[in-house]
C-alpha cells in the first residue's frame, strides 16, 4: 500500500523497480551532447514512413519494442502512454498490434513523469506486476500541428523551443534488481497568466515550482537530499525563471537543478533557441542520460519532474492563458531504499 | 491490495465507494428519454460562453462543481479527466483554478470508464483516499474539430452518431455507504480494420467484445451474473454488431445488454441517426441513469464498459483504420459485496 506523506506525496511501499528502458531519437538529437546514450538514432527523420505522423508512430513503436527486448521477455500487464498529436494517435497506434492492456494519458510534455508515476502506483497497489510507460514527440509533426508546416519557413522567436524528435520507454516491475521508484507527487494545474505560446518555459515554470515545493514540504526535504533534480522541458529561459523562483523561496539548487530541454541540445551551436521541448524531451533524456547515470552510480537519488503546458493552438487563438502541470517522481538506487 | 484474477481483471480489495456523481447536459439531451436524471440541463448550448470550446469547459466545470457539492465538502486527493478536444483542453481548463492534483487521460469516448477504473485502483492502492473522475463532450465543438463547422450544413450519413453535449463526474472514496467499484478490466487496442470515420460503432464493437469476453473469462462469469451490461457509445449499429458478435461466442445477452448511445436519445424522433457518442455519452448516462437506478435497487450489479475510437481526422485522411479500446468497471451495491 502506498502511503500519503504530507499533502500530496505518495510513498510507495514496494518501490517498483526499473527493469529496462530505451530511447529512440532523430538525427539532430543524435548529434547533441547526449548522443552516446540513445539506443537508436535515426538519420531518416521519416523513420521509413511516408508522413511525419506515421514517423512519430514508428519511432514510438521502436522505443517500445526496444524496451521490451531489453526487458528479457517480461510482458507488461499494462502499458501507459500518450503524446502531443491530436487525439494522442501516435501512442495508440504504436500499441495497436501488441495485445496488451493500454491506458491512454494526456499530460502534454509531462507524460513520461505522469506515466511513470501511475505505473509505479498501479504496481504498488497490487494486481499489476509490471507496467510500461512510454511517450514521444516529433519536431516535424508538432510544428505543422502547433505552428506552421515546415515548408512555410516561419521565423522562430528567441524564446521558442525545439520539439524533440524522440521517444522513451521505461518498464517497471514489482521485482527488479535495479533502480527503484520511491515517491510520486502528482501535479496541480497552475496558471500564471502567460499568453505567449512561444514562451512555454515561462508558462510551465510556476507549475514546476508548485510541485517541487510540495514534494520538499511533504517529505521535509530540500535540494540537499537529492543528487540531482530534473525538470522536463522548461528550456533555458524557463530554467532560469525556475532558478529565480526557487531562490525567492529560500532554496539554493545550485548545479543540482537541471532541465532536460537544456541538456539534450548544444544550445550554442544547434540553433534550437531556448532548448528542447515535447513529450520526447524528458522521456528520451530520462532513458538516455538520467537512468544510465544512476545505474553507473553518478547519482543515487534523483527527482524527475516532468513539465507540461496544457494548451492547444485553438485556446491560444481564443485568448486563453497557458496553464502548466508538473508531476514529480523520485528514483533511487536499490541499495539505498 | 488489488488482485489480478485471470488474465487482466483486477479485483479491488477495498472496493472504493461512490460518494457522489453529477451530470450536466445540453438541451437536446435534456429533451431525451433520460431527461429526469440529469442534474442540470442548459437550454443555452453556449453555457454562457462565447465559443463552443469555452462552452465545453464551462459544462465540464459545472459537472465537477456539482459533483463536489453533492459530496458534502469532501475534497478529492486527485482528479482524473480528459476529453475529445485537441490536447484535452476543456478538462484541463475545467480544473485550472481548483488547486487539486490532476492526472490527464486520453481514452477517447472510454474516458469515464478509464478514469473511474484508475480512480478506484489508486484509492485501493493506498495513499489516495478519494478521487474524482470526470469527462464530457460538446456536439458543436466536436463537429467543427472532427468533421465540419455547423455553418457548413454537411450531410450526415445513416451510420453516423451524434456527439453528446454532456458531462459527468463521479467522486469515489475509500469510505462510502453507497455503490462500490469491485472490478476493473483494462482494455486492449483492437483494430478490426474499419476505415469509415462515420461508422464508429463498427470500429469500437470488436474492442467491446474483447474486453467483455476477457472480463467474463477472468471471473468465470456470464451475462447471468449481471443485472445489466452497458457499452459506452456503440450506437444502434454498433450495438447490433456487438449483439451478433456476442452470440457467435455463445453468449446470450438478451435485454441485459444496453448501450449508452442508444439510451440517451429517442432514435426515432431526435434525428441523431445511429445514436449518441462522445466522452459525454457514457459519462452522463452513467451519472443520470445507471448509478441512480442502482441506488434505487433496479440493478444490483452492473458492468460499465466504456468504448473509445482511437483516431483523429488526420489518421483517417492518411488512410489508417480506426482501432478501438474498451475499459470495463464492475459496480455493485454495497450490501452485496
Amino acid at each position: 500500500m502506498a502511503k500519503r506523506i504530507g499533502k500530496r506525496t505518495l510513498a510507495l511501499e514496494h518501490k517498483p523497480g526499473v527493469v529496462s528502458f530505451a530511447s529512440v531519437v532523430g538525427g539532430k538529437e543524435g548529434a547533441g551532447p547526449l548522443k552516446k546514450g540513445f539506443d537508436e538514432v535515426s538519420a531518416d527523420s521519416y523513420f521509413g514512413q511516408e508522413s511525419w505522423e506515421k514517423a512519430e508512430t514508428a519511432m514510438l513503436s521502436r522505443s517500445l519494442t526496444r524496451c521490451l527486448e531489453k526487458g528479457d521477455g517480461l510482458k507488461p500487464d499494462c502499458i501507459l502512454g500518450g503524446d502531443l498529436l491530436n487525439q494522442c494517435v501516435s501512442s495508440a497506434f504504436a500499441v495497436r498490434d501488441r495485445s496488451m492492456p493500454y491506458l491512454g494519458l494526456y499530460g502534454a510534455c509531462s507524460t513520461m513523469a505522469e506515466g511513470l508515476g501511475l505505473a509505479a502506483l498501479l504496481i504498488d497497489g497490487g494486481g499489476i506486476n509490471s507496467a510500461l510507460a512510454f511517450t514521444g514527440s516529433h519536431f516535424c509533426a508538432a510544428e505543422r500541428q502547433y505552428r506552421f508546416p515546415l515548408e512555410y519557413g516561419g521565423q522562430r522567436t528567441p524564446t521558442s523551443q525545439w520539439t524533440v524528435t524522440g521517444a522513451g520507454a521505461v518498464l517497471l516491475a514489482r521485482e527488479s534488481d535495479s533502480l527503484r521508484v520511491t515517491h510520486v507527487t502528482p501535479g496541480r494545474v497552475v496558471d500564471a497568466g502567460i499568453t505567449d505560446a512561444n514562451n512555454m518555459g515561462a508558462a510551465m515554470a510556476p507549475a514546476a515550482l508548485d510541485t517541487i515545493l510540495a514534494h520538499f514540504d511533504d517529505l521535509n526535504r530540500s535540494f540537499d537530499d537529492y543528487d540531482a533534480v530534473f525538470t522536463g522541458d522548461l528550456g533555458a529561459i524557463g530554467h532560469d525563471i525556475l532558478q529565480d523562483l526557487l531562490q525567492r523561496e529560500g532554496l539554493s539548487p545550485g548545479l543540482k537543478y537541471m532541465d532536460c530541454g537544456v541538456l539534450i541540445y548544444d544550445l550554442l551551436t544547434q540553433d534550437v533557441h531556448a532548448g528542447g521541448s515535447g513529450c520526447g524531451c524528458s522521456a528520451s533524456v530520462l532513458c538516455a542520460h538520467i537512468l544510465p547515470a544512476m545505474e553507473r552510480g553518478v547519482w543515487r537519488r534523483v527527482l524527475f519532474a516532468g513539465t507540461g503546458a496544457l494548451m492547444s493552438p485553438l485556446t491560444c487563438q481564443q485568448g486563453e492563458s497557458i496553464p502548466g502541470v508538473c508531476h514529480a517522481v523520485t528514483i533511487e538506487r536499490r541499495e539505498d531504499v
